[in-house]
């Protein structure tokens, strides 16, 4: 077996070996050398200068920027990657795009855009002249200017260079459903060191040669991280070389310091690369189905900080952790340090590169590829210019009738993954459904009646729903699904993300990163909306008996709300209709995330679906029927979330039974935003609505799905806020039945109607009889749990009063024992 | 070379090889496959049984759990791997304990320790006897009882068996500083696609043979997850030893589905595994700094749901995903699939593991090693019980001097460096620091003094601070980190965790796992108390100037503080005093997850040791010499973190030279649950306490370190709650100077005094011009960072005015224009 792939592994009598080997000619080699120190010569006179750019007179201190940051060690490997590919996109018009693991290296994607012209295009002030060059350098990690890190300012990136570990993730994610795109990721040695990053080499099996495009991975060995070496820099060659061809890859090695040879090395070992990529791909179109072959992709080892200062005060900087982010420091007074910089920056010779006006002359702007094929121009990397609306049908003609509220039952996700059969069959290439092995257990699994699981690995007999094309994507990696998912989104298409609610905390970071990129690039013009980041968060807390205690934590809901009003959504369908129309809404939407929570198992149907859609168009709404007195009342009870609905109408039913003359206003919640003022987020109500619907001076007692005071948080500015009662999640023990887990909370009834008691002033000493009860009757209910393991049949047979009488309706169909994940589910649909 | 490792790789002339293999005799082997058999049964009746354990009479349905919960598909293979560990741990006297990666798995680790009698020595409720067994089917996943995962109440556990992909970091973590243990690790083929998990294989470089135990990795490959495959199931052999080789393991393969075959093959496994084990450690041990070896694995690869039901209603279930919960459903009323169960479980052959009274027969009695070596009783395992309290010298020692506030500035974390010197030195085989490459930017270098980062990769002579031998632990995966030090703690050690403040999001959801372990166990009384987990956060959201806007959230403060009161606590320093004393109190402290927050840079010192300690100590207080009428104020000013504080008491400056007859109290807050009502935090402050310092009818003006709403949700409960303004941080756009960062969050020293203008009753329609004069001398301030890329000399250079005249106090001392890190950081210590 081929571990280190050689150049020569092309057949060239294979007719599929499309683009061969161009070996480098002597000219060519010195033009993509001059580029490539015009490109240094950018990236390190942004991380000093404010002014001299061309060094066209003596450096003096005031030309130096007073804070030095930025990050030069990473910088000349991701500038000399990008030479290459300038290449081989001209020589084999490839339509390719760059993204930067090492993040930090914005120098790096700054100066090639800026070379490529894509930057002035952009920006205009920021021209191919020495002004533009100035103004360039100036506003790098300057207030007022652009981060020093790869972001969304960036042309041609798609991905934002602060938290590391995303860079394969988000390629393969760009790479779906675009067969001729070829997405070379560069991977930094540090960020191979992270969990994120290791999981997702595997995501090379759920990519289709067929129908999808390529990544080409550039290990870009370095050998140093912030002040440590590198683990793969420091193991065996042997055992890297195994490591990645257990990752599924054969590897070309382009490894040395001396440029002139290198570059020879890295054109040969890039041509090999897309040639093979192209040979895999048109096997695969050829012949589909056919088994898995291993991808090519490049280590490349070069010196940390190549090019710049070898040694500094007696310390050897190139080739070590010291050339990290700015290897000449105190420059802007440092006498000796300022000559060592313009050696430095002379040594690249910018009077060859740059003209009297400091235009990049012709054989360096000759380098970039044409239009569209420049990688700060790929409209992939822009992808909302890509994006098509996804064609959606009304929600209704999904929905379930509903004549009575009540009367029936349905799994809401279940429903759901009907609405997304068709969503799937109608946008059969801008669509991806992601779920870390959940899919069928969240109860999306009618998606399988027209669509698989996309798997390259061996399938076998045994298997069901995998396939070598699929438009559900699964993997037990949260990290690499949300990196998919992300990089599908951001090159212009759409998904939805299913994940069980306690383990969404896995990508929170992640989030912060996407939720920070929409935030930012609501402020850059040029760059087009994209589809919003849709997660449907299901198998909840409230249901802890199916997942042992495991599943504790509603707190996803509190850290997506911290971000930034304008990108952020939180919806909690209190059933199956809502539900729908809910994500009808989101799948719809562009620049949001969106957060929906709801329950996988039975749920009753309050809404039919045209109230439904009323409903949620309104977030937050009365509801009538569910109310005694809606117009003028006791004490307004209000709820967010499926199983906060369902017992805050439980607690209406004992009080319509029981005090009959208590004047109830039902509310539900459906949009959680609508709580906030109207001044602190876009779909804030107006205090005059909000005090319209929950009084100013009644009790108010609200049943929260999360932790209670996020509830409190959102209004705490509101005028009633002093009489709000939250019940919502606490942790607590160990339980394994609904109810229980319901009771163990305080959440459930019993407790409901005892505040409404505590909390109405008319009733004060006048139901203490049935606070009693009350107190007896979850007593009662506990005790059963623990004696039968299962809930007490008074609240498992519950059904709302005006529902008992209706046909279908049937004692404890919310009953749902199953375990987390029935296999019958998993059984072929035919 | 070797990939896949011969068991008879050994040379038995070898006199390190101290064990050498015993092969299984054939009445060994039947003694193990009993023990197997009963542990399977057992396993099988905790799933499904309420009553009728031995199945001495027909099975009823009220026999059965109305819910049937738990994993049976994992389960056998853990058993398996419990009883081959039973073996070696008795054969070899081995110091051994077993952690199970696939934490479903609960039914077996149960199983297996009521099997050595550990479950009834610590549970005596549960005895070994038909009763007993009776209990512990009943308990399992059911109310009142215990979780369907491995979990605190386990007995011989360390690891919650929730969210998946912390075994090998967690063993890691536990085989630290533990020369003789053995930590045998289970590692789900599901689990093993995890980002955490694959991170984490790289950590046997940072373990040395020398001086640390070993981690005997189990990859066990049934083949399924839920609902799919597993990619390592279906990539080539080859390629998945390649992988095993890459992560630098030797591999012994067992593998098969005939558990006679499978027992020799496993038995000589492991004891080749614990011979090469014992070989590397006495080479490492006899001649310290030899390279690295390969440690030995075992891919252990058996059907899913080995010996259950082969096939259900027509579908495969052994050796599927099928198999991967609970296979048979509806067992309760399903009379069929009552009859499989019974056939099942009498495949086993209880008649022949249980006597008379229900005690598992002698032979298999026989299979536990003895007392402490029982894997469910080993004190690894209830780490708190080996736990000694650090020996922490007074922190005051290490102060820094303080004659008048704010006279001079530290380096917070520098100073705490040399603190943690001397606890390194204090404590040289029970304290780690752990850092994602960031220890020295962190400023903690002074550690290097005493020690080193531990690194069993190769060491370059460039490399400074490396050795085999360490306290300090790198790797540029939090996760890991994070992993590793929680093994450590709950195996009765101590440890800080030093990261970037953005990047601990990273962890959010290990966070969780440990809060929830840490808050179970207080409920279980024979767990000892564990070092509490300490975190370090600092590059802070409020220096953005170091960091390019990468480091923008705040929020995990808030995430913490979603937990349970009883076991999380956070400090927010002002100052380099309150620092050390804080980080004392923290590392002595147990069972807590402790979050404090500070910067790196230079921060003025505003509290001598000694008030440090004393204001430690409340939490919280007045600082008298910063307000101007402490007693009987027109406003309150608080602040709670370092930069908050700088910019308040640089209002306070302002306020005092501009409106001396202001009477201010000012506040500094540096136990931020303190602002909690006792009756929710343990640390909170009473009403009167609270009302004391707060007023009841006062404006407060609050500048706060995180996201503003955390300071509303901890107070809303309060009198003076709607006095209450907070000012925090809210994200926003790029940024790179610190007093920018200030103003761009509307936290500036300007803003705060148009608070108090806007505020104090008395101030109405009297503070006009100086109002307008701070909106001027924002704008000169912002325009002055655009231009010239620094602070404004006023904001650069101020100082507390009664520091003004001190010696020492030269302008600018906060001025701190190093990049992130500073390389002649690294240099070597001497």
């Amino acid at each position: 077996m081929t571990r280190s792939m050689e150049t020569d592994l092309l057949d060239p009598a294979d007719p599929d070996a499309a683009p061969g080997p161009h070996p480098l000619t002597d000219e060519e080699q010195a033009d993509l050398h001059a580029w490539w120190r015009a490109a240094n010569y950018l990236a390190v006179g942004q991380i000093y200068l404010m002014d001299n750019p061309l060094l066209r007179r003596e450096l003096v201190p005031d030309d130096v920027k007073p804070r030095l940051l930025g990050h030069w060690g990473t910088t000349p490997g991701l500038t000399f990657v990008h030479a290459h590919l300038n290449r081989v996109i001209r020589q084999h018009d490839l339509d390719a795009i760059l993204l930067h693991g090492p993040g930090h290296g914005g120098p790096a994607a700054v100066a090639g855009s800026y070379l490529d012209g894509s930057y002035s295009e952009i920006y205009p002030h920021i021209g191919l002249d020495e002004d533009g060059m100035r103004t360039l350098f100036r506003q790098f990690s300057f207030p007022g200017g652009i981060p020093s890190h790869v972001a969304p300012e960036t042309p041609g990136s798609i991905h934002e260079g602060g938290e590391l570990g995303y860079v394969l993730s988000h390629a393969y994610g760009a790479a779906y459903d675009n067969p001729d795109l070829v997405v070379t990721a560069v991977v930094g040695d540090g960020e191979s060191e992270t969990g994120p990053l290791a999981a997702s080499w595997h995501a090379n099996k759920l990519i289709d040669p067929a129908t999808d495009g390529a990544v080409l991975p550039v290990l870009h060995l370095n050998g140093y991280k912030i002040a440590n070496p590198t683990i793969p820099a420091r193991i065996s060659r042997e055992e890297l070389l195994d490591l990645l061809h257990g990752y599924g890859h054969d590897v070309l090695v382009v490894e040395g310091s001396d440029p002139q040879v290198l570059h020879r090395v890295m054109a040969d070992a890039m041509d090999a690369a897309v040639a093979r990529i192209r040979q895999i791909q048109a096997a695969a179109r050829a012949e589909p189905g056919r088994p898995r072959e291993l991808w090519p992709m490049i280590l490349l080892v070069t010196p940390k900080g190549w090019t710049g200062p070898k040694e500094i005060d007696g310390l050897q900087y190139e080739g070590t952790w010291r050339s990290h982010q700015v290897p000449l420091t105190g420059t802007r007074d440092n006498d000796d340090h300022r000559r060592m910089l313009v050696e430095w920056m002379r040594s690249y010779r910018p009077e060859e590169l740059f003209d009297e006006a400091g235009r990049p002359v012709p054989r360096i702007l000759a380098q970039a590829p044409p239009g569209f094929r420049r990688i700060g121009m790929n409209p992939h990397a822009n992808g909302g210019l890509l994006r098509t609306p996804l064609k959606l049908r009304d929600f209704r003609e999904f929905g379930v009738p509903v004549s009575v509220p009540g009367a029936a039952a349905h799994e809401p996700t279940r429903v759901l993954g009907s609405y997304l059969t068709d969503v799937v069959t109608a946008n059969p290439a801008n669509f991806r459904i992601m779920g870390p092995d959940e899919t069928e257990s969240n109860r999306l699994g009618a998606v399988y009646e027209v669509t698989d699981k996309v798997w390259h690995g061996e399938i076998w007999p045994v298997d069901v729903n995998l396939a070598p094309q699929g438009r559900v994507v699964e993997l037990l990696s949260e990290h690499t699904l949300e990196g998919l998912l992300e990089g599908y989104l951001l090159t212009g298409r759409h998904g939805l993300f299913s994940c069980y609610e306690a383990f969404i905390h896995l990508v929170d970071s992640m989030f912060n990163q996407h939720a920070k990129w929409l935030k930012v690039t609501r402020g850059i013009g040029w760059r087009a909306p994209i589809a919003s980041l849709n997660y449907l968060l299901t198998s909840h807390v409230w249901r802890q008996d199916h997942n042992g205690f495991s599943h504790q934590d509603p707190g996803f809901i509190d850290h997506v709300v911290n971000k930034k009003a304008e990108v952020v959504r939180v919806y909690l369908p209190p059933d199956t209709n809502t539900l729908l129309s809910t994500a009808q809404h989101c799948l719809a939407s562009v620049d949001y995330v969106n957060v929906m929570v709801v329950g996988k198992q039975p749920c009753f149907d309050w809404l039919d679906p045209d109230t439904a859609g009323l409903h949620c168009a309104r977030g937050l709404g009365i509801w009538d029927w569910a109310s005694t007195e809606p117009e003028d009342p006791d004490v307004v009870l209000a709820c967010a979330g499926d199983v906060p609905t369902l017992e805050m109408l439980a607690a209406v039913s004992i009080l319509r039974e029981r005090l009959p003359e208590l004047k109830v206003r039902f509310v539900n919640v459906v949009d959680l935003m609508r709580l906030q003022d109207a001044t602190q987020h876009p779909h804030g109500l107006s205090a005059r609505d909000f005090d319209g619907i929950f009084t100013t001076d009644k009790p108010v007692i609200f049943a929260y799905h999360g932790y209670p005071w996020l509830i409190h948080r959102l209004t705490y500015r509101r005028t009633n806020h002093a009489n709000l009662h939250v019940r919502g999640y606490i942790e607590e023990g160990t339980t394994t039945t609904p109810f229980d887990m319901v009771m163990l909370n305080d959440m459930d009834r019993y407790h409901l109607v005892m505040d409404v008691i505590d909390r109405v002033p008319s009733l004060q000493g006048r139901a203490a009889l049935l606070r009693q009860e009350m107190v007896d009757a979850r007593a009662r209910a506990r005790a059963w749990t623990r004696d039968h393991g299962d809930d007490i049949p008074e609240v498992r047979d519950w059904v709302w009063p005006d529902a008992r009488d209706e046909a279908g309706t049937t004692a404890g169909q919310l009953s749902d024992t199953s375990a987390d994940f029935s296999p019958a589910d998993a059984q072929p649909q035919n």
